[in-house]
């Protein structure tokens, strides 16, 4: 569904192909431009989520295949309120993330004045969308960045799990769950919220994270085990039980060593020990083979979701940054921070109530 | 099933992920090097095919999901013999294809000592796989170049039917089929063929075709059915019918005009039209971002099987580069040539009879 109160992609079940990419808009383009932008994009977003062809010169590459559980979904930058002087509307969760010491950022793939999340089932329908959303910029915007990641299968595992990453471990077993009566308030600005426009929607964190997966995959399954303080098998914490089972902080082994260690990267991690900070972890993996001597370019898409980036990724990640055990085996290589409002009503577009508030 | 007389990954259903990935043998590294390195990548292929975990250090990427209709699939290029001592027993076949004229082939990127092509309905099983086969390679070989490719996934359309490319176009309607009466002999080398160790064996052809989109996306749908000379739609020939009618090259319309013009690229690659020609197209679309200026680094990953590709790829890619309408929207720019033995038996590893002959 496009319509609602929130955009589609944000608490949709993951889905086997995702594009990530950001656009800048052009010199000499400004409100009134993105306006018509996000009017087309919403349109686009709209026709090929129901399994209709795009409205202006479909490619056909879709064709024949149903939706495939597309989503599209939009955000703004932190770049993108100067450029269409609305300075004013700009919330202040956009202010740039501080800096981490583990951060090793291209900017050129980072940020961007607008940005678009494309997930789906099938890969050619979700190219088919990337293509037409692209199309549809024409000459008001141009692609800043563009990235490819991919997620499990549907039906590629016998029963429902949650997913793995390529370090092959077992990712997401934290996450807040929209049954959860904190849910909505974790990761939605609430309705009176500010600014206003931003009502119903939700702040991504995207983070480029390449995996050293070479150094990884030298370590044993109990040094991973140590680094991530859960078992690689099933996930479950190792003080025990199974994947939901709550982890015993304070758990110690025969000789009064800690079992889960203190810097063990799922302990760091816990909401409970960041002042309740939760974010909706959203990621894709991503591999874009392999440098020239056989490193691959592999790793996850983190993309995060949260009603507050300050309550949500930042305490998190500082935290990590002083004393992940994990930190040694990832690097952040690109970073993006993006507003994203809530839903479109039917007849109205993304970002309305920004562009012509 | 890894075991057989032929390989698996040639006449298997196209799957939704692939990867492609040449190796060369490290220096110092010969015969005996290759026979160990193949001893390992058949057993890994073999294990992993059956959805059992690798036997030497697993990474548990693909824990929990099935094989998902893996293949693992060997070739030995046109290099290895020589580094292998092995020039006797290098197939005719393997002769460097001509130049083409349309070709901007990146060397770094094209043939290389060994192949091997991965396929899964999951891209966690494929990436997988593909760790598990580099890590096999150890200090034996390395990477030389490496591409990632997509098709349509299971259930992704409502009833099976041939595979569309980047360009919209359902591609592989006339690919011979195994039911047809010369099929095998078309495809795979026979029981007695030269040399023997490449009984039961077929030569792979490999291109990445670049698609230049923007171009191809800017011509109407008719301008695009005259390059095809078949309907988009449905891929039915402009002389009429439905996909799998046969095309009726000499129908003109009131005019007097060719109904498929003359310079069609269907026309043009009809086996009949080739001396009764034939291979086996088994490609992956592949979609590797933007280049700077937006434009899609995307396209199709050609792999085409026959029993001598000196009467399969060649001579049809011949009359392509002298006449054909779609090459003003293409340009070949990476090519493979790989000789693919035959299955190997229980107990044996793929290309023995090669590398122990």
């Amino acid at each position: 569904m496009f319509h609602g109160k929130h955009q589609p992609g944000i608490t949709t079940a993951l889905q086997a192909r995702g594009h990530l990419v950001a656009f800048d808009l052009a010199a000499g383009a400004g409100r009134k431009e993105a306006a018509a932008l996000l009017r087309r994009w919403s349109a686009t977003a709209q026709r090929l989520m129901a399994g209709e062809a795009a409205a202006n010169g479909d490619t056909d590459v879709a064709r024949d295949a149903g939706p495939s559980s597309l989503t599209v979904t939009f955000g703004f930058g932190h770049s993108f309120f100067a450029r269409t002087g609305l300075e004013k509307q700009r919330p202040i969760a956009l202010d740039p993330l501080p800096d981490f010491s583990s951060d090793h950022l291209d900017k050129a793939r980072s940020n961007g004045d607008l940005w678009v999340q494309i997930g789906a089932n099938d890969a050619l329908v979700a190219f088919h969308a990337l293509r037409a959303i692209q199309k549809d910029a024409g000459q008001a915007a141009r692609v800043r960045w563009q990235m490819n990641g991919f997620n499990r299968s549907p039906g590629a595992t016998s029963h429902p799990m949650t997913a793995r990453n390529l370090m092959g471990q077992i990712d997401g077993t934290r996450n807040p769950k929209p049954s959860e009566s904190d849910f909505d308030q974790r990761i939605f600005v609430p309705d009176a919220g500010d600014p206003s426009w931003m009502a119903g929607g939700s702040y991504a964190v995207v983070r480029r994270i390449r995996m050293l997966l070479d150094d990884w995959e030298k370590l044993s399954v109990k040094d991973q085990e140590d680094v991530i303080g859960r078992r690689k098998s099933d996930g479950a914490p190792l003080s025990g039980g199974t994947e939901t089972t709550e982890m015993d902080l304070e758990k110690t082994d025969a000789d009064g060593k800690l079992v889960v260690p203190i810097n063990a990267h799922a302990r760091i991690t816990r909401p409970d020990e960041n002042g309740g900070a939760a974010m909706l972890r959203r990621p894709f993996s991503f591999h874009d083979g392999f440098d020239a001597d056989g490193v691959p370019d592999a790793g996850l898409l983190f993309v995060c979701w949260q009603a507050d980036p300050l309550r949500g990724f930042v305490p998190v990640q500082r935290k990590l940054d002083r004393g992940d055990a994990l930190s040694t085996f990832i690097r952040h290589e690109a970073s993006g921070l993006f507003a994203v409002p809530g839903g479109a009503a039917k007849g109205e577009y993304v970002g309305q109530k920004l562009l012509e508030g």
